[in-house]
């Protein structure tokens, strides 16, 4: 039934000869996911032991805006409080049309199901959220609202299949600092649980008995090899991969050409690796979140996308991953914008874009564009015709952001994938992207195999997991600290229950 | 450094009490890749047995037409003969501009520089080749000429990056049998050199011993496991896995949705899980050949093609998988062709497409068209207005394809994806896909381990590795046979030279 394999990163529990730490719960990698399975662990009275292979806890989540996506059950207490219902088979219409295929229907019904009570959870443990919504179109608000809108529910098509409710949920704060609100919070929790956590440490192979059942780890620590046994589980949330160049070159060759990695610098896969040396399955590896923040400011969406064929392709009111996807889809990932001045002003998360044509006609700045003759008059003619009447035939781009491009002077800007480079990441180019593919888990967590069964003792979450996000193409801001944090305790609570060895 | 994987398809070498069979080269699957294998280990002296899961050998390559895309070296026997000329360079150009990202540069090196050779090889076999060529634009000729072009040579962008040589080389014979021929030619060389053939049997499990090397295979046979010891190595050949619904489901969960399985009834990808058990890497797992074959009649390729939106989105005189590949991309999978009469006629290998709108001007076939109203009137005025000087501005279509839509009366044809059926698989619906991911594999057909080392004794060829072709947007017909046999000689190779145990 069984038999060897040749990898470092699997070492048989007969083979140890003594553990230099013994715990039930063992939390590999100490960010939004890893503190979530870490407190509900502890919390369930295990005793657990956290690992991180930077100098202090916080990972991607504490760099982050530490939005969450939630909603469904009548709404959560901050939506509630501001008089918005989202009922969870609206919250589950809109993850259904946001995943389409790629989606994991348990995983979505799970979820849609305990969000308005994960957020009961997140405000317990004392971050604060403001009962006011920023209901701009914005990425993050800078002022200290906690509720806004974060993906496409205001736009086609999924305004048309559900009631658009804003679920962006951010802990209030002047600023964009809420990750490490967050984490601070919860890491205090942690602590005063009695839970032990070992930074400068990381995991480097699974210990597995010979029933196959994952019971420790090898850790590195000072440069030594230390075993750890986990008499409950070992929890695998290590992040995504998007800084092991080796992965993404093998698997998103082509995204990897023009985009540029965003997370922190140990989001290295090595905890997909893990998983995979004991059998792990991954899936979905080849999709990853992209970024093309055209906004704020929320006027440029008036504008038109173009491609490099003077077409239009997209309904510009899109969510910024959304935008990515389509605008990356474009022949050489090349796209522009037409603006009128008085929509103007450079994109605030984007560097300053070119501006390669001006005019103060449709045909002047047709005359310096790089577009094939004829292409933009006519794209913009159809525009404006259908636009006066506040009409999209072509996207549907909604009746909010739509009016005629007829004011002149109009600028053009080019936003090409290789040219675009982000202020928050100095020095970049082409759109940010974190991965969305790794171990295949169950909702309680469990890491699945080869075979489709339990690999026992294994648990993961996060973006070391395919999770709730599937697809930059339906990604809402919030879906990956919501699920990592959400599936997180999930996790934690599986291991915390599993039959000690 | 080794553990226990739990996992049923991998067996300890030491709890093997008898074995059945012993062989030197363990061939699995006896398709196009299985048979180039075990005929050049047979040939090396090696002692072969081959395992095939069907009742005879064939597999995918016998149902083909057994086109092998080959050139370079300055042109193959058959190239030569005909006055054409194909550099090595030439040839590399071409494939690293239609596998761009995806392409596995050794393997692209190896077969550019090897491909001429391998023509030799084939024909040495007594596969007949006539020397003559077809170069109307079509799938495969159904007169007896040999050499066709089966890509994207004569089109946008291929042509600015390389000369357009044909390197389609195809059994000689009226209809559409090659892969019968070259089956039954390599076959009975196979049979000549003594190599056993077991019928009805598949490997279900690999033996590893505690070296992790691969030595033999559980097999089953008449319903009763075996085990067969392989001295020198086992070669994985049991094809794709575009019949395996699970993996498609995991792997392609988009293209599933609309396109068909394309292959024989074993494509089941287990041999692919066979090496995934002994750790083998699988990469490129979302990636398939898809086929739109428009053409022919090759006269349908002066019509324009549009998506819903009435915009055109492609060169209407690329190679059928690329016509796949963004007509796919496009919104809904909805896409349409406006042709004159005097242009029309069905397309040989699809079912009749619905024509949903005729008319003896464009105003009249766009009343009753599905297009935002004004776009087709728009785009084929643009068209017209550079087709008459034998220019497109927007998508580069070949001048030899560029004639204005001015002649009535007018047709539109709805080949979206989901209507589209293929009519050599009667019933179905969709473009036809098969895989084009697996094992990770070295030019030598030695199999890759998570660790990105080599697994002792374990070789594979064909559609059960991501071998040279790589995607639907740079593939070209004969780019699947040609790597199935001619990487799968060299796994053979290797496996016959391998130490022995």
């Amino acid at each position: 039934m069984t038999s060897t394999v040749s990898t470092d990163k699997v070492r048989a529990f007969e083979s140890i000869r003594h553990f230099d730490i013994s715990t039930e719960v063992l939390v590999c990698g100490y960010g939004g996911a890893g503190a979530a399975a870490a407190l509900e662990a502890a919390t369930l009275g295990a005793q657990v032991t956290i690992l991180e292979r930077a100098s202090a806890g916080g990972g991607s989540t504490a760099l982050s805006s530490c939005e969450m996506y939630l909603g469904g059950s009548g709404g959560t207490a901050l939506q509630q409080a501001l008089g918005l219902t989202d009922s969870t088979e609206n919250m589950l219409a809109y993850l259904r049309e946001a995943l389409g295929p790629y989606g994991d229907e348990d995983k979505i019904q799970c979820y849609a199901h305990g969000a308005a009570a994960h957020f009961d959870w997140v405000e317990s443990l004392g971050v604060p959220y403001k009962r006011a919504a920023f209901l701009e179109r914005t990425v993050v608000p800078l002022s200290d609202e906690s509720l806004l809108f974060t993906g496409n529910e205001k736009a086609h098509p999924f305004n048309s299949v559900a009631t658009p409710v804003p679920r962006g949920h951010v802990p209030s704060k002047v600023g964009d600092e809420g990750g490490k609100i967050f984490m601070d919070a919860i890491m205090q929790r942690i602590a005063a649980k009695g839970a032990e956590v070992i930074n400068d440490c990381r995991a480097i192979a699974l210990i597995v008995d010979k029933n196959n059942r994952v019971c420790g780890v090898i850790a590195k620590r000072d440069n030594r090899e230390i075993a750890i046994r986990a008499h409950r589980g070992v929890i695998i949330t290590t992040g995504g991969f998007v800084m092991n160049d080796t992965m993404t070159r093998q698997y998103m060759p082509e995204l990897r050409e023009y985009c540029m990695p965003y997370g922190n610098t140990f989001d290295l896969g090595d905890g997909i690796q893990l998983g995979q040396a004991v059998g792990g399955q991954t899936i979905n590896m080849e999709q990853a979140f992209m970024s093309f923040p055209l906004y704020p400011p929320a006027k440029l969406t008036y504008g038109i996308l173009l491609n490099k064929y003077g077409q239009r392709y997209i309904n510009e009111d899109a969510y910024l991953a959304r935008l990515a996807h389509y605008s990356c889809q474009q022949a050489e990932q090349k796209f522009y914008l037409l603006v009128q001045e008085e929509d103007y002003e450079a994109s605030h998360y984007l560097q300053r874009a070119a501006i390669i044509a001006t005019g103060d006609s449709i045909a002047e700045v047709a005359s310096e564009a790089p577009f094939p003759a004829g292409m933009l008059e006519q794209t913009v003619c159809y525009f404006n015709q259908h636009a006066i009447d506040k009409h999209d035939p072509l996207f549907h781009k909604s009746a909010e952001w739509l009016k005629p491009l007829t004011k002149p002077p109009f600028a053009l800007l080019e936003y090409s994938a290789r040219e675009m480079g982000a202020i928050i990441t100095p020095g970049t180019k082409g759109p940010l992207i974190f991965t969305l593919g790794g171990l295949k888990t169950r909702t309680t967590g469990e890491v699945i195999n080869l075979n489709e069964q339990v690999i026992s003792g294994l648990y993961a979450a996060g973006r070391a997991t395919a999770g709730l996000p599937r697809t930059a193409k339906g990604y809402a801001s919030g879906m990956s600290v919501g699920d990592a944090t959400f599936f997180g305790r999930l996790a934690g609570r599986s291991a915390a229950q599993h039959q000690p060895l």
